[in-house]
């Protein structure tokens, strides 16, 4: 793609050579010729200047006069950097079964990769243009979307549904048995987890995480919602739209997230609390069972407005003052 | 199995149709024919009255007059559900080996099933109505129990042993090498981790979790423990029978947990604690290394009795209150 | 190896038999004969008396004159068991592949194992001695160094480089792609995640861990680093070396951990936070986005340095005291 067909589809300004052939993409420090490089700060375009002719960047500000390279001008950067990006950098990856996947007969398979050592159960459907990679595992009768991937030794159980265009990292698991469980006197039995998982269109779950089942219910992540890795999902969980899950996050059963919610890394969530639509959560917080966390900034274990949270910290940190003070009290009325 | 009969296996009482055939579970909102359904709380039973007729649920109260349904009322619904789902539910996997398989030559395997792509070591012993779903790989000299169920792509190490009815959710890892290591100037040596991980009866263990296998000794956790999704079990600890742990709990080295205790999601316990019988440790708490959990509630980082724990929050949310007082009593002392 | 051999590999003192042969190694409990034990404590000596005359055990301090059994003396125990483990223990695996391995044609595999199902991409590099467990998958153009051993269904991905004598637990991820999204209205776009990540020399990665790539540059953890199950260590995470990172600590995008650091369970860092050199961080700690944290102990969300996270945690346990005494001087004011 050419500098200058770049600068068009992303209604940017160009300053320099427009038929500059662009075939990557790079950070400021390791730009090379023939790449588009990204621009974290203005002051990396000095860095930039050192970098050969050849490269490109995008800035988000007037550059300076002495630019010795090709730039393009938007007005955000980092997103038309990822618009871009997805165009120059999506590998379509030919459609093809490896010879060691086992299929089962009646599954449906469109135009897919199927890598080595791949399963599919009874009666499952797997969409056009997806993209299942080596080890990855997909139960009976459960449905993959077009253009979804799953990288490799993920597993997807039995009777579950993933959209179009999701994106599943490589050992996540989707809709394993919940951890339901009864007492009766010194017997553990276990409560059935019969139900499902969904995943909407374009979720993508981080590496090694899981979204279990729903126990006779669904388990069910809204369209554009993203989770990183390592991340607990348990049964009945309901997720909305377009709402982002940090690291190592734990969402405990029939858990309500609204949508655009975002969740900070290892924030833990009890049983049956609502996060309410553009709510944001601080890293390692708590939220306890039953609680319902309107839009706003929040922090803190058990979770408080983020302001009042800080004033608590400055005052669990003034408390050998106030031990002085009342000491000082206590003296003076003596 | 026939709502009569249904009735008299659980010891409850029948209300309409004893001939009615049952042949799957389902919630209340979802609840077809012939599907017995779990009604959570009373007030549901409005949403029955909209169900097909040929539903029926289980109620621990008496049903209202009106009740257009078939119903089982008994003293405990949700065991009762657990106990018939048990019988309705549990997929009877014919015994069988897939052409895939690499099975170690004197590798001792029962009537059980093996799914595609599963390794089994040598000297290792898989008993009767085992099921080795695909990937799943057990290491050498490790015995597999009768009726235990490994799900795909989870890994048992070398000289192992997970007694019977065990389940191992899908990518958990038992028996690999614990976190041991010993710096001496610059180097950092391995302390040797070959001892075992022993799983007993009816142990169940989350997806993506881990328990490592014991330094010298062996990692121990008892029968009918239920381990959550994405759980840490560290060298040589000692877990009791019926102990609950909910996910993303992690257990350092040498600690003992006693029967009967529940573990709240995200706990971390450090190094050598004990948690005696009968405690409950709140979600997202933390017990320090060497210190004993007694019986009771337990919540706070680090623990407090719960009663402790919320007088602690309350009198920091007073904090500011504290704060103005003091300044008060100092100006009219002034 | 013989008594008198391993004495004076160990440059310890032998006390007894300079003829046994050692063949193994056990903890106290469990030792038979021709094994060495590792004594944990001094009291433990009174239960070796018990053991077998053909034991030996290593003590840090002289040997109590009635010791029945054979021993070494040593100034520091653990190391110098840790020291004679890697000599005994470590199998020498017969490099070979598996026939069901499937091996990019161009790849370059030296004389190493390759297990069962093992994928290997275009372009790879696998070097001598190199250990590949069943079900392993290695991306394309990825370097694997010399004796570097990887656990059963792990997953190392395009691009990336392992040093010599790493070792990858089983189902751990390195090198899928970041967590990294942008949001420009209600689209939710994939910043591009194609960096890589680079593990130096002896790095141990444990069971059910991801390492990300880094977003447009790399992750990389420094030689000797050894992190335990179940971490996270987002792109661009930069680590030093001799690195003791301990079970489910998540850390954020871009941080950078000096040499020498030490971090317990569950830690969690921020993005862009650094820890110095010489830092240990105690489990379940939390340090907020951007922070630096120096060298010396610290704990606590956030941390503060272990002298005055103690004083605090005291301080707000005696907050009940502190509101009688302001009440009382109320009172008394009044």
């Amino acid at each position: 793609m050419k500098t200058s067909e770049i600068a068009q589809k992303l209604g940017g300004e160009l300053h320099g050579d427009p038929d500059l052939e662009i075939k990557g993409l790079s950070d400021i420090k390791t730009v090379a010729d023939h790449q588009l490089a990204f621009l974290a700060s203005e002051s990396d375009v000095k860095e930039l200047s050192r970098a050969p002719r050849s490269a490109c960047i995008l800035v988000g500000f007037p550059p300076s006069s002495d630019l010795r390279c090709t730039a393009i001008r938007v007005a955000e950067p980092k997103v038309a950097f990822a618009r871009i990006a997805a165009q120059i950098l999506r590998p379509v990856q030919a459609a093809g079964w490896h010879e060691s996947a086992v299929i089962a007969e009646d599954a449906t398979v469109e135009a897919a990769y199927i890598g080595a050592n791949v399963s599919i159960g009874k009666g499952a459907r797997v969409g056009v243009g997806a993209v299942l990679h080596d080890g990855v595992r997909v139960g009976a009768h459960t449905k993959i979307g077009e253009r979804t991937t799953i990288y490799p030794n993920a597993v997807v159980f039995d009777n579950c549904e993933l959209g179009a265009g999701c994106v599943l990292h490589a050992g996540s698991i989707i809709g394993a048995e919940g951890f339901g469980f009864v007492r009766s006197g010194d017997e553990v039995l276990n409560f059935p987890q019969i139900g499902r998982a969904v995943l909407e269109d374009n979720v993508e779950i981080g590496a090694n995480s899981c979204v279990d089942r729903g126990a006779l219910g669904e388990t069910r992540i809204g369209s554009d919602t993203k989770i990183d890795n390592l991340v607990q999902i348990a049964h009945n969980v309901s997720i909305g739209k377009r709402v982002l899950i940090a690291a190592q996050v734990g969402i405990s059963g029939s858990v309500v997230i609204e949508d655009d919610v975002i969740l900070g890394g290892q924030v833990g969530i009890g049983e049956h609390a609502t996060v309410k639509s553009g709510a944001i959560i601080g890293g390692g917080s708590g939220i306890f069972s039953g609680k319902t966390v309107r839009a706003g900034f929040w922090a803190g274990k058990p979770v408080r407005p983020i302001k009042k949270y800080k004033e608590q910290l400055a005052l669990i940190h003034s408390l050998a003052r106030f031990r002085k003070e009342i000491a000082e009290l206590k003296e003076k009325m003596d």
